[in-house]
């Protein structure tokens, strides 16, 4: 018996989930083409009632409450006790199908697609050593990059989406006649922080998720990663001690290396994220000065952090007076209805700076990102300043007249649709082709899951041997100051399912196999 | 009196530099259409006689050779000696009335214009205060540059030459084409070293000032700014000293700063550039580990170092293995016929990080600049990769097409003059309006000039009178670790002259005449 723990524990809410299932909602839009402004969506794209019931049984699905081979309430049951639309359910039901997550059985209905009882289980949450360390990842992080930059290589190690995903076409108008438009006197006036018209479109998107932060709170910089530079920049000094989670996304250990700094790897939950009881503790016994955390599909697990979590992580680094740089930029890219809440929401202190992008969201490639620093705005600001100036101007006009023309929520629902689809292709393959044992995480957002391979398993040597067969992943070691994680590996479901990534992950199944 | 010390000097080359005006001269192109490849330029536009003829009597004016009030050769004599066209002389003279060099005097020809010997003399080599400094310059710094942000401001403290001196509708022309047709894999292959089309234009570029650089050995970055950070970044560590020119670059200043190293400043002479023999003295008896100089129009002075000194430079750091950041952001600015060689082309042991922008020369708010960082490219090509992944990648694109279709030489010939004729307007009207006992440089290039004010005269506060009745300046302590040049002052003649900046410059002057 597969299935995995966490939702074994889940079994006694099975019979309410149910009947929950069959109760009317309120408050979705009719479906159709858009008609108005949603639920804490922005004007052009309104969440429909059949995405939202899709989105509530796919989710009781992933969360094994609906186990492999039940039936689903039927189309007739599910319109009488929802009062909705038959087109409306079986619209729904239609998406389900495409994801692979039900099918119908002639004459009898709909089922829990049975593939999902083969599927591995997850992972347990981690523990990395205790103490802080120096960092030196570097060399490997650069061969693993080096090596996906070739479109030979099959790119399940890669850390962007496929760049087809985007809007390019239309974004390469807008920049053409942002630029043609531009005041030339905005080459001046757009230095740090940035441009007027972008920060406000960003500052209106918080508020769709609750969070209220004013235009001149916003720094645009050249995609996240420098925010995220600038913001650990701006809170820590040379020695201090940076809690991190465990796994960490490798260019937060560089940077924490880069500056100086020493790492504290926290444990982190393969579905929630970052411990807090352990948190509480390493802020006991360590002068920690700063967290960098990822609670919206955490690079590499794909953990997302329930947003009470999140309440309760601001309220504990309160106290402490510790700033929490909230890696933020895979938050568009949830495949439940509703956004999670930044923790910044939570924020009464201004200690969180919260860092976001448009790379894989929207633009890659265009260099776009931003940080809302909290009471660290002007160091944040000025350190932009200081390091490059501005960022590209004709970009950041091309950004905000994308975000006030309309058009982002109808394609981050598509890229959301098919990253789910992705997901689950990648999920069935693994399933299917590693052996017993492997653990895999089932991220509800994202393009990342990480599995973890029998102990014996060394994914360096796998790295090497896959790259060698022109197939790239992304091997545990990463993500650890420490190098630990040596069994793990992170792979990318950003990229349209093909028979090369099918063959590739056959091959590594094979790897693994003859391993050890 | 008020010739400058230089001028006096050279008096005695005056009889051979009017005989060497006389004779013919080869390589330059016949007037008219550009007709092919000129001397060491790009294809699109060579250096016609008459540019090449207006240059050499301009150097010789504005270095003293030739004087005011004096005749030049009649065009009857230029023409009969040099073997050119009596149109080629009159278009040279007229280039020369053009910006204010010459004046006619009818029935009598060509005059050096009298406005000249009212010019105020030029300032002596710095003297900097000995021994390492810690720095804190960035508040006054903000200050300043914030304050030129509004259009409502006379810009003379500005740091930029005015957004409309370039080709603005042309590059958005071509940055909306390069969107269109960009192969939507480059947002992924063009991470850090950036994109091999750009990577080319300027290794070609390169080519024609003397340097060989492989594209290989070129990165490209958010404009020059992150470029000079990355390779300070690269060849220094936490407490190492860093030689810089005094005065000097205040970003330069605050990288130094930032990253925790220590300044060592240099006597810099106004019109050559940083002192040998006081570096030379410097390195002796401190553990310098890398210099930070601009040999092309150093900001705030002008100064353009030699290319015989600029090797000489190179010659002193190699056996010292110090590398030398060659922050060159102006060359292209020259002002003369011929660019600068740049120390990079002297460079035999991989020790120059050369670094350029087209920020400043063809597409401000693009944020285009690059290093070319010999034996230390690995190093800043990782670093650009961990800071901010890629330079935006359609900007990138668009710059190389402008390269690749001809017209930068044009534009770049329409920007010197016009930068030429405002420092002019700037001289003239200085040398009007101040104080005697004011002493100017007069730089062969670039946007910026170097006031040096009688010694009571307070430019921090002459900073503050002025931005209260809309006037910036950039005061000198901007330009010093450690607060010195308290009487001088860098002016910004990169924008058109106006009625606005003429009253400027008299109100400054009424204010410098009531100090102290």
């Amino acid at each position: 018996m597969t299935t995995p723990a966490s939702i074994t524990m889940r079994g006694r809410y099975r019979a309410r989930a149910m009947e929950q299932l069959l109760l009317p909602r309120h408050g979705a839009q009719p479906d159709g083409p858009d008609r108005g402004p949603g639920r804490g969506y922005g004007q052009d794209a309104p969440i429909t009632l059949n995405e939202e019931l899709a989105g509530e049984i796919a989710q009781l699905i992933e969360a094994g409450v609906l186990r492999p081979g039940e039936k689903i309430p039927s189309v007739r049951a599910m319109c009488g006790q929802r009062k909705i639309s038959q087109a409306t359910v079986l619209l729904a039901y239609h998406r389900l199908e495409d994801r692979g997550l039900i099918q119908t059985r002639p004459r009898s209905g709909y089922y829990v697609s049975g593939h999902w009882k083969d599927l591995p289980r997850e992972p347990e949450i981690s523990h990395p050593a205790l103490g802080t360390t120096e960092i030196d990842i570097s060399d490997l992080v650069f061969e693993v990059l080096g090596a996906v930059k070739s479109r030979q290589v099959v790119p399940l190690g890669s850390a962007f989406p496929s760049p087809l995903l985007f809007p390019l076409t239309k974004l390469s108008k807008l920049l053409g006649s942002a630029a043609r438009k531009l005041d030339p006197w905005a080459t001046v006036r757009d230095l740090s922080p940035g441009s007027w018209e972008l920060r406000r479109q960003i500052a209106k998107r918080y508020l769709t998720t609750g969070v209220h932060v004013p235009l001149d709170e916003i720094v645009v910089t050249a995609g996240a990663m420098e925010a995220l530079n600038l913001c650990l920049q701006a809170v820590t000094q040379r020695g201090d001690i940076v809690a991190v989670e465990s796994p960490a996304f490798y260019a937060g250990l560089q940077a924490i290396e880069r500056l100086g700094l020493r790492a504290i790897e926290i444990p982190t939950h393969p579905r929630e994220g970052v411990d807090l009881a352990a948190l509480e503790q390493a802020l006991a016994k360590n002068d920690i000065k700063a967290c960098w955390f990822m609670p919206s599909f955490q690079n590499p697990l794909g953990s997302l952090m329930p947003d009470a979590k999140r309440k309760a992580l601001v309220e504990l680094l309160e106290p402490h007076g510790v700033p929490l740089i909230e890696d933020d930029v895979y938050a568009e890219l949830h495949f439940g209805a509703q956004p999670a809440t930044p923790a910044k929401a939570f924020d009464r202190a201004g200690l969180v700076l919260h860092c976001g992008s448009f790379s894989k969201c929207l633009a890659p490639g265009y260099r776009i990102g931003w940080a809302a620093p909290g009471r660290f705005m002007r160091q944040v600001s000025r350190l932009k300043l200081m390091t490059s100036v501005a960022t590209n101007i004709p970009a950041q006009e091309a950004l905000a007249q994308y975000l006030k023309q309309g058009g982002y929520e109808h394609h981050l629902r598509q890229l959301r649709h098919t990253l789910q689809a992705q997901q689950n292709d990648l999920l069935l393959a693994l399933g299917e082709q590693f052996p017993p044992g492997t653990r895999i995480t089932r991220p509800q957002g994202g393009y990342f899951l990480w599995v973890e391979l029998p102990e014996h398993v060394d994914t360096l040597n796998l790295h090497r041997q896959a790259a060698s067969l022109g197939i790239s992943i992304s091997p545990g070691p990463m993500f650890s100051a420490t190098r630990g994680y040596k069994n793990c590996m992170r792979l990318n479901y950003g990229h349209p399912w093909s028979p090369q990534i099918a063959d590739a992950v056959a091959t590594l199944g094979q790897l693994i196999k003859q391993a050890g």
